[in-house]
């Protein structure tokens, strides 16, 4: 048996999709003792982790709490719950994320009807509308902020399909929760999930998750026990109500950062939390656009979390993902699926949206992209600018 | 918007059923930075958990992980894996989580085959060969280590079956995983799954899973795909080998947590970290009968991570707790199902498991009995001759 040493992670600054770099006090809210899952003073750490949860979810909806797994779980925690055995469900496909829904359907017994869109490219909703009435479908999925694409889809649109029938409007907000408004209740979401490692600034590991009374409706009037025992909402809700129904050993040390993180959040407050993710995108993209990079989503449809660009003609993606990783320890993301080799996604999420970093990573693309023989215009001047 | 504070949870000594109180550099680890789930530096981490795992469950098997989620995934991603539509499951059902596994297969849509026995009493591993002979059960699943009675079920018993048939063996080892031999290899055990926050040492929130290959043939002759995606193993092992394809955004922290938590119990030595487990169980034993005590379980069939005491005649028994975690600080458990209101659940698990907390805990005890009108006798003496 050998000896393992010490592990000390190198100090990076993550401008990729996710896990982004996050707040001292965040990870030092981890090395608190560990308490037991009935413990009072854990049951009102969990309660505070709720109410700042509705918070940035903007709602009042009672089952509003975290998952004890990663975004993916809420992905399917939400469609494992809703969707019942032979039940349509309308997806709007337009990146990696909103595929994966579709496969999740498949696998929760459910038939995805897809309404195809090219990635990167906004979604129709008449198109949507249309799809929706020809179908028996009673749910409606939608992401709200592609992580594959940069791609912001239009949230406030989704209710426009209730005059087409009475749905369930499921909303994906994994990369836009705590960067972007997502306001449920305002814009009618009925179930909605997240992840801790992005716009919120925990480390990657929950999934906060919100349920509409008419989502939770449609799932208390199920005619089957939902077959994902781990993230049966009907037993996640005891154990985050008052009954406090024994479930699972809830992930301790993950709450005390969930907590820290969102405390952080609402010191900042939401709207000025969301105007420093959107400012520093803009400046961002000003400043790829100077260099002569060109960004995949159109302007009025990129996200402020994470920003998509195109890699240049004779330049080899992952060499510059690469150098940028070892020579300056900054990440950011590649391409997924059809778009693998063709963008780089640079995240500014949580405590990473910063003005400096911007321009760290501005000056050092530069620098990257000459040693690898693209000479790139300098971006500094124009992010300047579009940050004032 | 309320102004929350800064979260300070009370240092409390964790003699419960889990999370137990845990080593002050598996809390340290947390509060490194977090890294990409893809950074090499990263990856080098997830090959030491494995590297470490395969010690601790004392395995070759090439399918040995932790999975993002608490040890009720481990359970639900052994089961939703390895059981089709209409397969029969021989479950042995003494206690809460052998009856958990019930359920789960069903969910599963497996058709559970118990085979019950009275809570905190062994399993007749006749009757079960008898029940596999009159059934198609092609999988049989046990629990280890009982966390709801404290019973251990003799674990090398198992492979007796195989001489019905080639059965897959499935073991619940949440409670013995890093405290009492598991021997996987060893005993012919073909899916194993535990968590994080008890003999291992680490905070809850991962379950250490491992997969024999005549489990993962079976899995990857599937006719029909994994209902659960988040813990499809055909998806999961894809992002653990050499593969890296992604699949889900790795707990960073809570890696970091495990891993040094891990390089404990290797420091320790596997044989040692069992001794001190056997030895302090034992010596807590000794006392609470000295004390007029009586144990739940035969003494060869107790646990040495978790010991379950009858509440004496007269006795409330949440408020002994009560006042042990509010006067003390000191947790303990209460019973489940029928045990609810008449036993104590002691946990003796990984960095708690000390001469020191045995003493303190019969002490404390003995105090608080005797506040609420219960002439205990000194359990100390007792202990500590059994400790020699």
């Amino acid at each position: 048996m050998p000896q393992w040493k010490e592990f000390h992670p190198p100090q990076r600054l993550l401008l990729g999709p996710g896990p982004a770099s996050i707040d001292q006090r965040v990870l030092q809210a981890m090395s608190s003792p560990v308490l037991g899952y009935l413990d009072p003073a854990f049951l009102r750490c969990m309660d505070d982790i709720q109410e700042m949860l509705r918070h940035v979810f903007e709602t009042k909806n009672t089952v509003t709490l975290t998952l004890p797994g990663t975004g993916t779980s809420g992905m399917q925690c939400t469609l494992a719950n809703l969707i019942q055995s032979g039940d349509e469900v309308v997806v709007c496909v337009n990146g990696y994320f909103s595929n994966r829904i579709c496969d999740l359907v498949e696998r929760s017994e459910g038939k995805a009807i897809r309404v195809d869109f090219e990635w990167g490219q906004p979604i129709d909703m008449d198109r949507v509308a249309s799809v929706l009435k020809s179908s028996r479908a009673d749910i409606v999925a939608m992401v709200h902020a592609e992580t594959s694409t940069g791609m912001r889809q239009p949230i406030e649109k989704l209710r426009d399909l209730l005059a087409v029938r009475d749905v369930v409007l499921l909303v994906d907000a994994v990369t836009s929760l705590g960067g972007l408004p997502v306001g449920i209740d305002r814009n009618g979401i009925d179930a909605c999930y997240s992840c801790s490692q992005k716009a919120i600034g925990a480390p990657p590991g929950l999934a906060p998750v919100t349920f509409s009374d008419k989502a939770m409706q449609k799932i208390r009037a199920r005619r089957t026990v939902c077959r994902d025992f781990y993230l049966d909402i009907t037993l996640l809700e005891k154990y985050w109500g008052k009954e406090r129904v024994y479930h699972h050993t809830a992930p301790t040390s993950m709450h005390y950062a969930i907590r820290e993180a969102l405390r952080l959040v609402c010191e900042e407050g939401l709207e000025a939390r969301w105007k420093r993710h959107e400012q520093n995108s803009r400046m961002l993209q000003a400043g790829l656009e100077a260099m002569g990079l060109a960004m995949l989503v159109a302007p009025e449809h990129r996200l402020w979390t994470l920003n998509s660009v195109r890699v240049p003609a004779g330049v080899e993606e992952a060499r510059v993902r690469t150098r940028l990783l070892e020579e300056h320890s900054i990440e950011i993301g590649a391409g997924l699926g059809p778009l693998k080799g063709r963008i780089w996604r640079i995240g500014l999420m949580g405590a990473v949206s910063t003005r400096e970093n911007v321009l760290l990573l501005l000056e050092t693309l530069e620098k990257v992209l000459a040693a690898e023989g693209f000479k790139a215009g300098s971006g500094m001047k124009a992010a300047e600018a579009a940050s004032h």
